[in-house]
């Protein structure tokens, strides 16, 4: 596997008007300034950002109407750090994981990107299927501890036992999650 | 398999900067209105329109990007006519199959739409393999012999023969295409 | 989706010779009569049977090959009550997910096999993602649960939460695993 | 991509008992002696060896029943000289491209294989077929045009220009087709 790296922003622009959105924003809430400050970091160094979100079902919306209908929803205060900067790859995803029925593999592959940097949400939904995808298709994995938000506490939990006994990623703090391998 | 059928407008917004591209932009001219009514008959029946265009390598194009620079580049003539109208469903493509590394069959499927209707540009290329990646996966297929477009005409003509005759393709005429199966 | 069910056995044909196979054939053999309860159960019924089971990185191996290695393994007493009987269908997978460079999603579109039954090991690795796969793709999925085995306890208790919370899994007895929808 | 090379045989187990068979069989019959020097050259080289064959729909069959049931077929003297040897890579396809629903990608990957050679049935179906998903995928590929076998001459023969011409492939006599790149 290659020696760049990709931070993956997963599902962030998000309107919070779903089930359990409630809970979600309250738990997005402190970690948006800590994604923020990496997403700075990662477009300043040696580290490809992508952003890598649901389309909600709908194949017409192009990545301003994500961004917008997100901006636009209950919750603006945890998009605003974090909308998508201009020039910056932006992946519509249509189910859970950032790799299934999307061109993410391709992209990393074809740019010898062989670490992935997980942040974003739903730590025991999203964040946990791309992982698994990015494990079995040999990628480096860091999951950023600090820059990741659950639903459930005791499945986030579990999720991140699960990432570093079973799928051999490395869960790091956001100092030191851009590091060089 | 399902009911419904797909229109896929296959790499049409090009702004016709690569090599052959001039005898592709030849061989487009004669077909460009043709689609363009395909494209109204699809919208204003029950087929479902989809545009499948490749990215070119840049994974920050938003859609508006693809096609503006297609509009920007040497044939806007062959643009202006098949340019997506609002709110049609539109998936970016990184290699030569409309299904490789896109959301292309899980829509379908979720749509039920088991019928794709192929039009657009490289006869003896993206369509080509777009046909045999819907082959493979048991979509019936019927291709618009006047709404396509090839490079060389002795492997375009070669590639609507293994179509229909290894791939079960129906090759048809664009008055017939959308016809209820 | 479709309307019939397959009961899907995952890697129990192993040799029991990694890290953690003690603990994990501790927790396999009290599963393993009610496993072969099920299997014969499917085979009597209209439940599709399919093994899927880790090649161990070894392409040359054959189905044979896979199943003489399990019994010449440290547990042929796990192995002999579910050995695959003749006739059934076999796949070898490379990775965790049984759906994941494999024909399984394949196979169960062509024979319209709308349900899944997992059963087999582990709970929490490759049961989950199996699950996870499953549920991208919009099968309906039943998790057996006392034909199940896993490793770690806790872990094996939050995969089974997060099936049933996140992936619409019904987890469910063996007694009723196999009944119509 | 990666260093190393793999011959690929693809489809070479054939009952010959479909449509066409016969008009195949009289087209492979002056190929198979260069095919099983071809494949007596990979194994005592450098080239990983890999058969691919279709199951022909039945996933219950194991690698000795595809092998077996070639033998007992209608050109058996087509099938000995091309047997698989013990301990050789063997997968199984379930539609006519060796990349679709297989592990394939993943085990070239694996072993560090970015180059592919393809030999064996059809030229103008399974071989080009093939090809286009290697290409995609972004290997370097090696038609060996002795050790093809076509059903249509012409369709054969525009099936090798496009592949030469738009799938970067060399096409190459068996004598070079092993030499290092």
């Amino acid at each position: 596997m290659d020696s760049g790296a990709a931070l993956i922003v997963t599902d962030m622009l998000n309107p919070y008007d779903h089930e359990d959105a409630d809970v979600l924003a309250e738990n997005t809430a402190p970690m948006v300034q800590t994604l923020a400050r990496l997403i700075a970091e990662a477009q300043d160094g040696d580290v490809e950002l992508v952003y890598v979100n649901d389309n909600y079902g709908d194949f017409t919306a192009t990545r301003d109407d994500v961004v917008r209908r997100a901006l636009e929803g209950r919750r603006p205060d945890l998009i605003e750090p974090i909308v998508p900067p201009p020039g910056v790859a932006f992946l519509q995803k249509v189910r859970h994981s950032a790799f299934y029925s999307t061109s993410l593999d391709h992209m990393l592959r074809q740019r010898s990107l062989g670490t992935v940097v997980l942040a974003g949400q739903v730590t025991e939904q999203c964040i946990l299927y791309t992982a698994l995808d990015a494990y079995v298709r040999h990628y480096d994995i860091r999951v950023v501890r600090d820059a990741v938000a659950h639903i459930d506490e005791e499945l986030g939990d579990a999720a991140l036992r699960m990432m570093a006994r079973n799928m051999r990623c490395d869960v790091v703090e956001s100092a030191a999650a851009l590091r060089p391998a």
